[in-house]
């Protein structure tokens, strides 16, 4: 790494591989050969056709993705399948069952944190069904109004026969993660969901801050899986869909039997019948993920990744856990409950955030501030952290730990 | 231009300045010094809100936006706004026109090219209100069924008192363009727009394939213009917004009223309260947009590329006329209404066209074939095709000329 670049724990956009960085900068101005830059050539060539089915198949293959899912690549992030869920998974009740009123119609959503709120709020604008929360989190709180647990199993309160039911894998704000532990209790509780008539799980999962981080249990099980790009994959600007086939449906066909319009660039099917070329895809943010996918086939794949996102964030949370012993340091999640993504955590005692915020800045570690909403100090660990960055930061936050207690003790000549 | 590049006259994406990707190649390892790429850093730096709040400005300076008018940045290209559009303008009509039935309220739409008419088909399947075909370019074509012109001024079928009125600037498949002389019948019929009892005009134009070429007639007028950037702007997935004021209205209230509820990521008004912000913007898009501004800002502005544009239009279609002449080439838009950016004429002759191709690939020229609906040449002439690459066309469908018409006397000794 040249001295000029710091290490990024920043939520997203986040670090991305050097290596990949600087193999992008060949792409820029000549992408495979072609005489033509990555962000100039058409996406009709055969190129970028081509590019853009490895990336799919690189997906398919690290993740594991059966033959039922279509990867689908679009633009308009995270906040713009909050709606597309919404319209498509209704349009496909509606063809399902054209008879129930928009009462009888439910969406059920399992609130674990900010970014799961956020999608139940725009179900709630864009209407055509009732909205029931299968689970609020913040019920099972330490201070009753914060999000910092995965409820137990027993907890969850589905529909019988819910349109859809949606959940956020990982909270990337409250630092709150489903665990990769099915026999946890804090694990998604798979077993205990509503199945449709016909067997299938109409199951949407909000994977954006997780997506390529480690397996997705029961990933053929779900309806539809998203992700932005700009955590672990790529840059901001591509977002990534696994859509089962049964998800796929004529969203016109709905509209005439009284489901909303949807508006075309959010319809899967049209994405689908498309290959996703039906408008001009984000093709730079696009490129450099397919060169991030390919690195990590080269690594091993999420079995390497798997391993090395689960050892980063143990190592980061035993030094959380050293300074909650010296009254330093306070964890902000319950047990279990921990993301390996996003790390949350408050320094205490006057003006000590910000010492450790500036003291991190000045060791060249940017990012760490927590989301505005909730504060704190927040540690994002994604693929690209090496667990070299993981070291450095652990390191500091002991010396830290030290400084602080030495302080307290009043042991001046300790300096 | 180093030997590994070639020409490319592709339609969008298209050809980016070398020294904007040269540059950009820095930015993607370390932004403005931050020690952090482009496709890393947060969208919330102030580093990067910085870097957007001077794009805003280099275009408001260029194409003189004036204060009443908000600069809005956003994802989905110019497909996704062809719904927003309409999301968007009928929400504020029902909060201007709550009483008004949907047979009562009106969208004009204008047909000058297959870019228009897809946007009014998506105007078509959202509802909500009667769509008006204020004009059909084909009409008046040469063979009944094409869009090959912008017919006279006195030819709009406008609505009274209609919610918008829309048209795309210009057509980049069929290559029709409204002329940028005024006193041109084949100009944009400004004064005989219906303007609504506040005076104001509800006007939307598609400007994605022109935008930034050359002044936009009117500009404090319209309600909405948009653009994709992969034409004259930057990489694709970005697009830039143009939105008057009293177009951002509270979806929500509108919705109340009976509106068609708007997904948050397509509403305006939650784009301009966030100043494009709302959610993770495609940053890597908008920092090489935000280079190519920089340079465009440098070289003089538009008053500097309109000329440059005009120049280079005007010399490919003069070879096209000498070609037509000798019975090789075939114009295909009728006189006054040939678009500067996408030139498109034919080949005559079995097989010629594919000949025409391959030599212009051999030649290191690219991205020249017609628009698969359409068929033909298509030159695509957007800013950062210089006058030397257009020399080198004209030169080579010279050569291609002379040759054709060697080859049709059978002049066999010219080889
Ligand atoms: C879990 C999760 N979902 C959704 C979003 C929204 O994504 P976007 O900003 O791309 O709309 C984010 C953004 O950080 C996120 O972390
Ligand atoms: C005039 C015009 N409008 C709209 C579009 C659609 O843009 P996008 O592919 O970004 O959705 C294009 C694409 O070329 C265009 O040329």
């Amino acid at each position: 790494m040249p001295a000029s670049r710091v290490i990024n724990f920043g939520p997203g956009p986040s670090a991305l591989p050097q290596s990949v960085l600087e193999k992008a900068t060949q792409g820029l101005l000549n992408f495979n050969e072609t005489g033509i830059g990555i962000a100039e050539i058409s996406h009709r060539s055969k190129e970028f056709v081509a590019f853009l089915s490895n990336i799919e198949s690189l997906i398919r293959t690290q993740l594991d993705v059966p033959s039922t899912h279509s990867i689908l690549f679009t633009q308009g992030g995270g906040t713009g399948q909050f709606s597309a869920v919404v319209l498509n998974l209704l349009a496909r009740h509606r063809l399902l069952y054209p008879e129930l009123t928009a009462d009888e119609r439910v969406m059920d959503y399992i609130l674990t944190g900010s970014w799961s709120e956020k999608a139940f709020q725009e179900a709630g604008r864009l209407g055509g069904a009732r909205v029931n929360v299968a689970l609020d989190a913040r019920k099972y709180s330490k201070d009753g109004v914060s999000f910092d647990n995965v409820p137990p199993h027993g907890e969850y309160a589905f529909s019988p026969a819910p349109a859809f039911i949606y959940y956020c894998e990982n909270e990337t704000v409250d630092g709150v993660q489903f665990s990769a532990d099915p026999s946890a209790q804090t694990s998604f509780p798979f077993a205990r969901l509503p199945r449709e008539r016909s067997g299938l799980l109409p199951l949407v999962g909000d994977h954006s801050s997780s997506f390529m981080s480690r397996p997705i249990p029961h990933l053929g099980e779900h309806a539809v899986i998203f992700a932005g790009a700009q955590k672990n994959l790529g840059p901001a600007g591509l977002t990534v869909l696994i859509v089962r086939h049964d998800c796929l449906v004529d969203v016109d066909a709905a509209a005439k039997l009284g489901a909303a319009p949807v508006p075309l660039s959010l319809s899967y099917k049209t994405l689908a019948d498309s290959k996703s070329l039906y408008n001009t895809p984000s093709m730079l943010p696009i490129y450099i993920t397919g060169l991030v996918l390919e690195r990590m086939q080269e690594l091993g794949g999420l079995t390497y990744f798997e391993a090395l996102n689960k050892k980063k964030a143990e190592k980061v949370y035993a030094a959380i856990r050293s300074g909650e012993e010296r009254g330093v340091f306070q964890g902000k999640v319950q047990d279990g409950s921990g993301s390996w993504m996003n790390v949350v955590f408050n320094v205490l005692g006057d003006g000590a955030e910000s010492r450790f915020l500036t003291g991190a800045e000045e060791a060249g570690m940017k990012g760490l501030k927590g989301h505005r909403s909730v504060g704190g100090i927040r540690v994002s660990l994604y693929n690209a952290i090496t667990e070299s960055d993981t070291d450095k930061l652990v390191g500091y936050m002991k010396n830290f730990v030290s400084e602080a207690g030495a302080q307290a003790f009043g042991v001046k000549f300790s300096c």
